[in-house]
């Protein structure tokens, strides 16, 4: 569906950026889950812009829980969480109703929606709706973190510069939840940090990967086929505007391998199964194999910069110049981490109902 | 769900490598497509293992149409494929049965399925269900084709060896599609089948990296965000056994470009908007632009190698070493390429049934 | 899903009976539909309780869109409609939390959610979530009104008394959407409500069965086996709170009948497809035959009474007696009609997208 | 989707009348389920006519199990039935191709598939397709007996004469499930065979209602609004050919009654909750009470009848006379009831799934 996704556990999203609000429904979680407020702002404010980095428009993301919560537990039925656009300016928008700005979805709205579109802001293609899937998120996090579940997100590239690997799972993850820019070598950060001041002194923007890790997740999870974990995961985060890639374990790095530096060997440690290395991921068939998982998004640059760009009016169907005024960040990775860390846990919610059933993220359930 | 996919337009498959049969269930095509069985067997037969560079079990692939064809045309109802197994030899497998072979699902469906999975040759894990995918893939090409829509993949790296970009599209698409080994340089298909070779006789095997293109596809498909084409179709790709990485477009490559490089700016040429660039892969906010469709798929080095490997005997819980025998590629990239676009084609006559209507693929439909 | 209904056209509700709001997330509706925000208050009052037949809870019902509505017109994009509670005392409730209220959800929610379920007036399982079905529905309405296709649904049967049958479509219904009380013959509507008076006096309630006619809707809709027009509608209509059956065409009733009574020949009837009678309700195999659909649903008598009823403590396990105070209605069937008539607008809608395209109920396309 | 139904477990459904072969697909049914092929067998052949009161084409049902099934038990995999046709006589049906046949779905495939359908003895919308619902019903029908949970479906009523209520659960469900004409007062058996005979006598044919009994099935499965149980068992059970009319428990009958009857009364007995009377056939809120599921069914009276019938060449354009020959039953509800029997299993085997999780049925999951 659209702006449905998930089985057992699904998630419908809505609204504009220049609408009255944007807002999400979380269906299917299992009851009894504790939402903690102070958790969705503290996930909130990561996707959040601050400082020189980001844009000025600070948007405060109150939000409001309308449905699904009693007693401050879940329910087990919808979770409606109401996010109201504050601090719009549409009139930084109105005149480019009939020009594409490239790298944005302007001129294939159109032709979709036939001029009915609400342009302001990308309106439904805005990246701001992902606020509705951070707050969301915070309480499938929430959810899988009383069975022991934690997700994180580090900037594993940007401009060319590097991150050291995400490995000593589950204290790397612990690590980067803590940080406001996700990067584990501190130096780096900084690094990163100039390289995208530079780009933004230049009108222009920079991307990046990130890299995701997912420690305690069960195994034998995942269908075979369609619904294999690769797949249902990625369908997800590929809906995350600005992501055009997604691998999995070593992924393209895969291709260079050979079968024997690819293939992770098994051992029996502790008397459980795992792996020597681990270039799938987690990942064997579909099926999670009991190791972390570990993936990657590739994030393109904002595609807002500031340097005139040739483009179209697709209306008069002439070509012509655009030169964007208004906020707009130079980077937008940084903050999208949040928006991978928090739809990752939904779907990774859904799979252990689907799989172990409805009742399995009770917190007490034994 | 587990084995069915698509809306619309959907694919069910089914079958193990050594049961009695495999086969595919295409529910939704629209009515009066020419069936060429002539073409799936030449698809098919693109699929199939050839030559040094490919195991010895050479699959006939003898397919029967059991449903949905009437007077050589599809009638719109469930279209069926069954293909026989023949050529199995059981007895090659059945001493592993309790051995996790490293890259496999063998430990993983043995979580799922607790021991009743019918674990010969990999069961329903195998590439071989992927013939299927296959045959029912080619009577969805067919039906793109009448409308002018053609897809075509080609090895666009293995080893560290690349071929040039496809770009020449449809022309790239038409060369590729005349190929057995799929590769737009002649003198590059040489070099990579000699990296296939020299990595069979150490015992070991590579992977590599798949490119597609898509041309004639329609402007303003897609839905936005959890269905946006990225999102279906990589939901689709990533179900392909052995592929771990899925791209649109310049993906991961677009983490070291700048906004201004990463944008790709529109025009208007011949009284239409088209794009200077294709670094979105004809992709914009989930939606086709008109652009030719590109993405790459990372497939990894074939899993059954001969050299020895470090396991588990996931029963008794005791480490083991792995020594496989029997008949296995030392690349299956090359034979995925036709399983690509096979399901390709699928999830796009699915795209276009959910947004043009379920006649709009019929050939004489005005 | 469990809150979400429909392929291309989805609805999803959210909210529980005395949570901050209720509300629906409409999807999937082409763009262009003009949102008459009168009509929606119109419909919603139809449902609203009022008069003698009716409980004293007197909601405002005052909706907020708050997304996928742009100058007054459909975007494409999700359409939410917010309905804040007001007008709620809790404390009526409060007490009965681990009773069961006889023919209603209570138990069976508490089994599902194991005590964290929002008991208070119903929680989720209130038919006061209906009205945001209501708010959705008049919007879907209004788009299948501008393609000549009216819904309408009347009061067939009351206590024994029964309206004269639906039969001069569509102008019948245009009357009994005219009605606040929707039954046909203006004498039987009195005797109706003086049967939903009688039970009142008695502490006692009624049910009723209501019948459907849908004028101008196209043939040739519907998908075969298990998306069947009739598939599909009986599990939108089954979703309603107290419809315990429902039936297509002259339904049960065929089951008295031979053949060749239950048969509708056909015959030409100015240069197209008719039929003498309609006892197949416009459907065959599942597919429309451009005759009126027309279909009966039973509402069982308001489970909320009055009368002292036999009831559990399903918390300590014990036996115990139930006298309800506080506000219900004698009878909700002649309410759930506008629930009905709404289900079935967006249920039809989503069945012409998928035949015909999301463009489809665009009001200017040719 | 068209053809497909269910999440957990779902069944996928193809073939025509007159084409090589019928089959389904049962995906999703947890492992290790014994698959009896004698049970099959025999449910097969409740389908199947036989005697004076059904058709002369007697058709052999042969069925093979090509998927799925590893060591006579379910591997958790997709279990393939195929079932090839045979006994097939196409030249009955060649001259109606064009011809609506009163009460069929010829006209309206034709104006769905427009001329591509394969027609001849109604294709893929014949009854006949019902046979792999039945050999996939039967597999599922076997996991839930091994987990004490029963199926049975009788004669309620045909042509005004009416079996004894089906009450003294599981014993009536035992009863039914060993009689081939399934009435439990034999001798209204006969009178309901006689007024079959009389029917044929006059070329004519006549309908019934099914009511079907579920033991043993846990409270607390279903989910709340679209998902409920009445939702998702009406929506398998319309796809059923013939099947116009679903209710639960007392259904249409609670429009008659008061509040005060049709509310079923709970209470504690022997530890667990149960109901006093069962109006609700075991569902609140569209969940289990842990009460008997009780559910009917209205069947059509068989539209092949041999009486002349008006109708229209809906490619002439132009009104004619029908004179059927060939095979048909006078009735064919007495054939249809394990179709509903088969179809309940495996809805109910999905929402168990949901519910509970894939592994749930087991049979050795403690």
């Amino acid at each position: 569906m659209k702006n449905t996704f998930g089985q057992s556990c699904s998630l419908t999203i809505f609204g504009e950026s220049h609408g009255p609000a944007i807002g999400a429904v979380l269906d299917g979680l299992a009851p009894g889950v504790t939402v903690d407020e102070g958790f969705i702002s503290a996930q909130l404010s990561k996707r959040r812009p601050a400082g020189k980095i980001s844009t000025a428009r600070i948007e405060e993301d109150k939000f409001e829980i309308v449905s699904g919560v009693y007693n401050g537990k879940t329910t087990g039925t919808p979770i409606t969480v109401v996010i109201p656009n504050t601090n719009v300016k549409s009139s930084d928008y109105s005149e480019f109703s009939h020009i594409a700005r490239p790298g944005h979805a302007d001129y294939t709205a159109h032709l979709k929606y036939h001029g009915f579109e609400d342009y302001r802001g990308g309106g439904h293609f805005s990246g701001r709706i992902t606020a509705a899937v951070v707050a969301a998120g915070a309480i499938a996090a929430s959810a899988l973190k009383e069975k022991g579940i934690t997700i994180g997100t580090h900037i594993k590239a940007c401009a060319g510069i590097y991150d050291r690997e995400i490995s000593d799972i589950p204290a790397d993850i612990e690590t980067v939840n803590a940080l406001n820019f996700a990067v584990l070598d501190s130096e780096i950060a900084e690094a990163m940090k100039q390289a995208i001041e530079d780009a933004a002194k230049d009108g222009d923007s920079v991307g990046g990967i990130l890299e995701t890790g997912v420690s305690g997740f069960p195994a034998g999870v995942g269908e075979p086929f369609f619904d294999g974990v690769e797949s249902v995961l990625a369908h997800a985060l590929f809906s995350i505007p600005a992501i055009k890639g997604v691998q999995f374990g070593a992924g393209f790095g895969l291709c260079g391998m050979r079968g024997s530096e690819a293939n992770d060997s098994f051992e029996i440690s502790d008397g459980r199964v795992v792996t020597g290395t681990n270039r799938s991921g987690g990942i064997n068939g579909g099926i999670t194999n009991g190791m972390p998982l570990v993936f990657s998004c590739a994030v393109k640059p904002t595609s807002s910069i500031y340097k005139p760009q040739r483009t179209v009016d697709f209306v008069s169907m002439e070509n012509t110049e655009l030169r964007l005024s208004g906020r707009h960040d130079p980077a937008i990775f940084h903050r999208a981490r949040v928006v991978v860390d928090s739809l990752t846990a939904i779907v990774l919610c859904d799979m252990l109902a689907q799989r172990f059933g409805t009742d399995y993220l009770m917190p007490d359930k034994k």
